[in-house]
């Protein structure tokens, strides 16, 4: 079967959920309409169905293959990833000053979640390159911009993110990778990276590697990185792919999913790198590239989902087996009729919309940071970088139970991998691990973004949450009972807040017992935030006559939500303030090292 | 790295779980002491580290291969399975009446997850001719048992369970394979099966599927099949196997995980068939085997969790990355003494420790069901078999989380095959599945065993957790806490079950849409409760300076249980009892049909 782009519930929340009206009201978007927005994501979401949609297959069974230099892809990649370039389609977000189409973020997220429905081990090229896009216009040199930018925002050159190595996985400080400054300016990159997404292919004319890297009088840890740009082609003065760089690859790994993406390990030796910024604060322009990946892996997340749940619902409303559980028929029904399934088709629904709903609105905050006015950006940055952390583990665990669950409707032919479900089972694997696993998201959310201001911006985002709960009451029974749900789950979230800030002077494991459930629980009340927010703005609808049947289900799913997810809240508190003791426990020896 | 049976473990659970003292005072086990039982288990041990557990990589990576007429396993798994027979494991729980070590059945238990736990796709074949033989010990004929006994316990043969057909999945009332009565008496048996797990292979001398067909004048649905005997080779006079019958392997499946298990579509044409029992009772007879396959694989989703825990837990004590948080070093140390990774090993071995409970606990009352007094029988078989769905869908839908777990505490590594743990992820997918979906589990607790007495049995079972509630009232700190808990999800179950009875009469759609919420909730409170009484027996031995530090370690483990895991009944609770609605709900318009 083939995937659509869910056109209706993306404009939705891009009108709805993303600041659509001041974002619009930006200079660098003034002549954006909704009308704009949606004839874009039509045109592209008819490409990802024709086009990507049929690569997946395709991609699981062939995988990419090393033949000792070169990486090869698929045929159908390389002819697919030529009319992506060809389209344009990797300038969508960016801006025009280097060539970009220069659409708002929420379009730009929404277009990485129909290509990454479409095929994940295709969408992670065009992910890492707006990675690069984003740290290169943030923190390049002029020159650089200039050398780089244009190719890559066409897509005609490819960006790739080179952070880990053997023996520095989560832990950066451990990276060993030499950078020696040669006389000429440039530096002599050497060393070996691992896990390198897209790390070598021939899809495009050159790749563009942001090489984490230690200079030889370096201080020891993450403080002492320089961030440099290597190239696979080194440029000709006039700009074009000159001779090869010494980065080579040495083999890539056999992954239990995304396939077709190749996963390389660099060798680096004497590549000439070109340094970003200055010496010693490269983690911080890698940052800007770590914190695009992790927001758009997030999206990846909400994309197999939707993606699994497409194949499930179709499967659910074939598939005949047995009567109804009521007897209202003797004939055997769709399995889509049994009470059991529908919990499972709304359970994935359900996910896949908090998770949109989400990150379309995360999008919306990073974008008013980014391009509005001191007093917009003040406002929007610090509960945009709350938020990312919550999209990428939200979305990307969520992800496991959604594909799991559409395994699970499929009975025996879902273990079948012609089916194709399973696939998704196994492609979405990746994501709660790459770009920072769960863990490290649980760091960042609980120490840079609770424990340092001492919940000040958590406390923020709860009274944001608030304001929505008071709209929601006054509005149908409906509304209510989600506002008394929301308004249960937001009162746990501050419950763990109090606890795990109180145990931060005196018992700091403790709080980090509690990190990953405090980050599932904050993903979990945040996408029933907006899944809030949405039933304010489906009643409007209603209410105007407008979208009544869509609007009726928007509602319905929240309510699921309402009733199945957001007490997962409740649960996760209970976690957090009554089960750090058990964690720490001394009387576990096996743990013991 | 290699497996290590879980011996210490195992025994304390035999020992203190599974009624041992009443089982081993049965005339069939008279001469069976503890000692005999270790040692034994030892000896297993020991013969599936060395060979079994040495296939599961060589499965995965080869595969069963069918070459248009026969199925090949990999050379390894021919050895490794004369060994199994030629030491006689297979007999190990049957009855010594026709060649069975006749040992209890919570031996039977324990090696059925020791074998698994060294590799699922071997451990299959057992498994299945478990099945085969507690069915023909109760419904075959004289004649049947002394053909077909002696070599199915002792491995010769190997047994098949053949239900479904592509238009028959859960609903088995769909069956249309045909048997048309010979002048023989014997059955001409024709039509299609599919699914059928070590359906062909060559490992044994022959094949014994037992399958289930209908009479031309049977009545239609479930109520007209009959069960049958149909051997690969037909025997001779002799007892031999002799013409081949004309049972034949189309294809075998391409699947997710479990690669070495061939699952065959067979083609039954004319083939000569043994009617077992009386026609049209099949599905009863069936059901023997149905309720030991499935209960046999609750425990292998306890042994794929084991095998999992041993890879992370020696992954995460060697791995070393950052510093401790709590910054009493400025070395990076293992992880596994990061508090986030401790979370995730303890929750997978509370989740072993929990499935391991229960299903040894089980075993014993399924004993005393089977051999015990009728005094024993008819308090244990009531028990048993409410006990069993729990074992079969607690066990197995746990299984998925622990072995994400297990991927997940790897990292990067997780995801590349060569680490073996993504396999444990792939071969575990098929648990919920196979032998009645999770689905189909939850409609037999709830039709069958509560709603059918309208809870008296479920309020039988939470009288017995009461019991030990309050044993644990008098106990340690920790035992009163693990009683606190305990009595509120045990709440939990009860308000559930009153709800849910509640709702049958006009509402049982409402009852249905919690089938799979109240038999998570009843299996998670059943491990609970074993692991309720796991403390007792714990501080027992530590009073009388028995076994101190694995003791501690006991409590230690069911005390994170208790606090991280039977909190989620609570939330059960809710999505039952708040949930219904948002699953009725008509706005779904999406899904229908």
């Amino acid at each position: 079967m083939t995937y659509k782009a869910p056109i209706e519930d993306i404009m939705f929340n891009i009108e709805h959920l993303s600041s659509w009206a001041e974002v619009t009201e930006l200079e660098t978007y003034s002549d954006i309409t909704s009308q704009d927005a949606e004839a874009v994501l039509d045109g592209f979401g008819r490409f990802c169905s024709e086009t990507i949609a049929e690569l997946t297959s395709i991609g699981d069974t062939i995988g990419s293959k090393f033949d000792g230099e070169k990486v090869i892809l698929p045929d159908e990649f390389k002819t697919a990833y030529d009319q992506f370039v060809e389209m344009g389609w990797q300038s969508l977000p960016h801006s025009t000053s280097h060539g970009g189409m220069g659409l708002p973020r929420a379009l730009g997220a929404a277009a990485t979640e129909i290509l990454n429905s479409s095929d994940m081990s295709f969408g992670l090229c065009p992910l890492l390159t707006d990675g690069a896009v984003d740290a290169l216009m943030l923190a390049g040199s002029k020159a650089q911009k200039d050398h780089y930018l244009e190719k890559l925002i066409s897509g005609r050159w490819t960006g790739t993110m080179n952070l880990t190595e053997p023996q520095a996985g989560s832990d950066l400080g451990r990276v060993r990778t030499k950078a020696v400054k040669n006389d000429d300016g440039t530096y002599a990159v050497s060393g070996t990276k691992i896990y390198i997404t897209y790390g070598e292919h021939e899809l495009s004319e050159n790749i563009i590697h942001l090489v984490l890297a230690r200079t030889p009088d370096a201080p020891p840890g993450p403080k002492g990185l320089s961030l440099f740009i290597v190239p696979k082609f080194v440029l000709n003065d006039d700009g074009n792919p000159g001779e090869r760089n010494g980065v080579n690859c040495i083999s890539i790994e056999h992954k239990l999913g995304i396939k077709a993406s190749p996963t390389a390990v660099l060798e680096y030796d004497n590549a000439t790198g070109f340094l970003i910024g200055e010496e010693n604060h490269g983690l911080q322009y890698m940052f800007i590239m770590m914190m695009s990946a992790r927001f758009l892996v997030g999206i990846q997340g909400v994309a197999i989902s939707e993606r699994a749940y497409q194949h499930a619902l179709a499967y659910a409303k074939d598939r005949e087996q047995s009567p109804p559980v009521d007897r209202s028929s003797n004939q055997a029904v769709a399995i889509a009729q049994h009470p059991d399934v529908r919990r499972m088709l709304l359970r994935m629904r359900a996910l896949v919309e908090g998770g949109r709903a989400l990150s379309i609105a995360t999008a919306g905050w990073l974008d008013l940071a980014k391009n509005g006015s001191d007093e917009q950006s003040n406002s929007a940055k610090p509960i945009a970088e709350f938020l990312v952390p919550l999209v990428k583990s939200f979305c990307t665990e969520r992800a496991l139970e959604v594909t799991s669950l559409g395994v699970q409707i499929h009975g025996g032919m879902g273990f079948i991998e012609e089916t194709g479900v399973a696939q998704f089972y196994r492609d979405a694997r990746i994501l709660p691990i790459y770009e920072g696993t769960t863990a490290i998201q649980a760091n960042d959310l609980l120490g840079r973004k609770i424990l340092r201001d001492k919940g000040a911006l958590a406390e923020e985002f709860t009274s944001l949450i608030k304001e929505t709960e008071t709209q929601l009451q006054t509005g149908s029974e409906q509304a209510k009972m989600f506002a008394n749900k929301l308004a249960k789950a937001r009162e746990a979230f501050q419950s763990s807040l109090n606890w795990l800030i109180g145990q931060a002077e005196n018992n700091i494991n403790a709080t980090y017992a509690g990190s990953v459930p405090i980050l599932m629980l904050a993903g979990n009340l945040a996408a029933g935030w907006q899944l809030g927010k949405s039933i304010l703005a489906a009643e409007a609808e209603i209410t105007q006559g407008n979208n009544i049947a869509f609007s009726k289900e928007k509602i319905a799913t929240a309510c699921f939500y309402a009733q199945h997810i957001l007490p997962e809240c409740e649960l996760e508190k209970t976690r957090i303030t009554e089960g750090a003791d058990s964690i720490l426990n001394a009387a576990f020896a096996h743990l013991e090292t």
